[in-house]
C-alpha cells in the first residue's frame, strides 16, 4: 500500500530542470536563477518532497548531530560543557544544537522531541536536578523513545535516576569536591563554615552539601556545626542571602559558595558592609569558572572538569555505542587555590 | 504521479494497533509496552513514515522554532543574546535551537542548512564578523534559501553586507557607545589612550575603533594621538597584550579594551606589573557582561543591549513578518560607570 519516497528526480521531472539543478535550488547553497528555484520549490511541495535528511533519521542511524540540553546558556558552567560537547563533536565533524530550558520541563520534553524526529543520535541532558517523580519518569521515557529510535541518552552531571533505564551517565565528584575544599578551611583553621547556596533534592547540590558535612565529621565536629543556607543559586541569590547573613550577629569565619556565581554575590555583599575577604571572611567557591580568578579577591574555588565533560559525554557514547544501559563514569575535580582564603579573624 | 504521504493511520493498520497506540509509540511521550513500541516503529520504518512535523516544514510555514547562530556559547554576550531570543521565543510557545560554529563557516553552513530543512521560521546570525566576499555569498544564499521556504534571517549586532538581501538586521550602535566612552577617558583628563582589541574587517571591532578615532578628533586631538593594537578578542588575548604593552616605555594613561574579556585580561596584566588601576592606568571595556562589576576593581564600561537584542530580533522578525528586505533597527548603548577609571597619574 505504500509507495517509495518521492525523489529528487521526480521533483526535477515535474520542475522540468535536471536533477543537479533540482538539487541545487532545494540545497539553497548555489547559485541558482530566481524563477528556476521558485519552480522547484513549487514542485517539491506540489508531491510533498521529503529531503533525504529525514528519511535517514527515521530507518536508522540518524543524523551526525549532538543534541545538548542545558537549563541555561548564560550560565558559565553549562556553557563550557555545551562548547565540550560541541568541540567534540566539531572534531568528528558531527553537528551540535544547544537548547535551553529555563528550567521548564515543558520545554525539556519538546526539545528532546524535536531532537529525537531530526534524528539526533546523541541527546545529551546537563547538570543537577531536583530529582521529583516527575523528573524520573520523564528521563525513563526520553530513554526508552531514544534508544527505540537507535539514538543515546547521556546524563552529564547529573546521576541517572534508575540504573536500569538506557541511558549513560558522565558526571563528576561533586561530594568528593566539597569535601575537599571543606577540609582546606578547616586546615586553614575554620570551624564555623556556612555553606551558602543550597537547593534541597538537586542532586549536584545535595552532593555538595553532603561532602561539607562529611568533612566537618571528619574533623570531629558535631552535626550542628553545619550551617547551611537554602538560598539556591545564581549571583542575586548569593548577594541576597550574604546581605541578609552579615545583618545578624557574625557566627561564622568562612562561606563555602554552592557555585562560583553564588561567591561573587557573597563577595559583593561583603564588600557592600565594608568588611575584607580574607582578613575577615574567608569565601570558596565550586566550579572554577573562567573569570573567577579575575574577582576580588582571585576565588579559591573546586575545579570541575566541564569542558572534558561535555567532550567526555561524546566520546564515551560513541566508543560504547554497542551496549547501552548503566554504565556511569565519574571524572575529578581539585582545588585551585588562590587568594580568598586567610585563616579565621583573630587566629593569630 | 505523487501521492498523500503514508499517514499514522497506515502505520497503525500495519502494526495491527490503534491509532492513538501507534501515535503514542512513535511519540515516546506515553507508557507503551516494549513490543508493542517495537511493532509500530518497525511498520513506520517500511512505510517510510515521516512525522508530520517534518511534512508542515516543507508545505509552507514551518515549525514554531527560531535557530540562533554564535561563534561560542561561552562568551557571555553571545550567551546572553541567545538567552534573549530563547526567552522571547519561549514567551510565544516558540522552540529555540542554539548552534556554535567555532569561527568555521563550514559549521554555520551545515547550522543553517539543518535548520532550514527542519523548517525553522527564524534563523538569527549573532555577532560581529570580518564581512569578505566568502561571507557576503554565504549570508546572500542563507537569506534566499530561507526566503524560499518561508523564513526570515535575521543579523543581530552585525550590518547586512548588502541591503538588498531579505534579511532584517537588528544592532546596537557600537560606533556611538565606542565614541561616549572615549569622551568620558578623555573629560578625566586622558590624552594618551590606547585601543586593546582591534580585530581588522570585523564590522563590531571596526566601527568602535571608528568611534575612538572620532571622540579623540572631536576633542581636537590629531590622527597620530590613536593607538590601536589589533590583537583580537578574548581574555588571552587582553593579557598578552596588555602585558607586551607595559614591557615598553609607558606612553599611555588609559586603555580602552575592545571588550570586557580583552579588559579582564589588561586588568590581570596590569595586577601582575605591581600596577594599580585607576590610580596607574586607567581602564573600559565594552559590553557590560554580568561578572563585569566582579572585576578588581569594578569595570567601567559600555553597556550594550545583549539580552534585548535578542528579544528584539524575535519580536520584530515576527511582527515584520509580512515584508523581508532591507529592514534596520538600531538599539542604543550607554555608558555605566564604576571604578576603573580616575585621573591620569601626575594630573592631580
Amino acid at each position: 500500500m505504500a509507495r517509495g519516497r518521492v525523489t529528487i528526480r521526480e521533483v526535477a521531472v515535474r520542475a522540468g530542470v535536471s536533477t543537479a539543478t533540482a538539487s541545487r535550488a532545494l540545497s539553497g547553497n548555489h547559485p541558482v536563477p530566481a524563477a528556476t528555484r521558485a519552480r522547484v520549490v513549487r514542485a517539491a511541495r506540489e508531491l510533498d518532497y521529503v529531503a533525504n535528511a529525514h528519511a535517514r533519521a527515521l530507518v536508522g542511524g540518524g543524523r551526525k548531530m549532538a543534541a545538548v540540553v542545558v537549563r541555561q546558556v548564560t550560565s558559565p558552567f553549562y556553557a563550557q560543557v555545551a562548547e565540550g560537547v560541541e568541540a567534540e563533536a566539531a572534531d568528528r565533524g558531527w553537528l551540535c544544537v544547544v537548547g535551553a530550558t529555563g528550567g521548564d520541563p515543558q520545554r525539556e520534553m519538546d526539545f528532546v522531541r524535536l531532537m529525537r524526529e531530526e534524528g539526533a543520535r546523541l541527546v545529551i541532558l546537563v547538570g543537577g536536578v531536583v530529582e521529583d517523580d516527575a523528573y524520573r519518569s520523564r528521563v525513563a521515557q526520553y530513554a526508552q523513545a531514544l534508544d527505540a529510535s537507535g539514538a543515546r541518552l547521556v546524563l552529564c552531571g547529573r546521576p541517572a535516576p534508575d540504573p536500569g533505564i538506557p541511558a549513560l551517565v558522565v558526571e563528576f565528584d561533586n561530594e568528593a569536591g566539597a569535601r575537599a575544599i571543606t577540609g582546606y578551611l578547616l586546615s586553614a583553621g575554620h570551624r564555623r563554615i556556612v555553606f551558602l547556596g543550597g537547593l534541597p533534592g538537586n542532586t549536584a547540590l545535595d552532593a555538595r552539601v553532603a561532602g561539607y558535612r562529611a568533612a566537618l565529621a571528619e574533623h570531629g565536629l558535631p552535626p550542628e556545626a553545619a550551617h547551611v543556607v537554602d538560598c539556591g543559586l545564581g549571583r542575586p541569590a548569593g548577594l541576597r542571602a550574604m546581605t541578609e547573613l552579615l545583618k545578624g550577629r557574625r557566627e561564622f569565619t568562612a562561606v563555602f559558595a554552592g557555585d562560583d556565581m553564588v561567591a561573587a554575590g557573597a563577595l559583593r555583599a561583603i564588600a557592600e558592609a565594608a568588611l575584607s575577604v580574607p582578613d575577615d571572611i574567608s569565601v570558596v567557591g565550586y566550579n572554577d569558572i573562567p573569570l573567577a580568578e579575575d574577582f576580588n579577591p582571585p576565588l579559591t574555588t573546586v575545579r570541575t572538569p566541564a569542558e572534558e565533560l561535555g567532550r567526555a559525554a561524546v566520546r564515551i557514547a560513541l566508543r560504547d555505542a554497542a551496549s547501552a544501559a548503566g554504565r556511569h563514569h565519574l571524572l575529578g575535580t581539585h582545588i585551585v587555590v588562590r587568594r580568598s582564603v586567610g585563616p579565621p579573624r583573630g587566629a593569630l
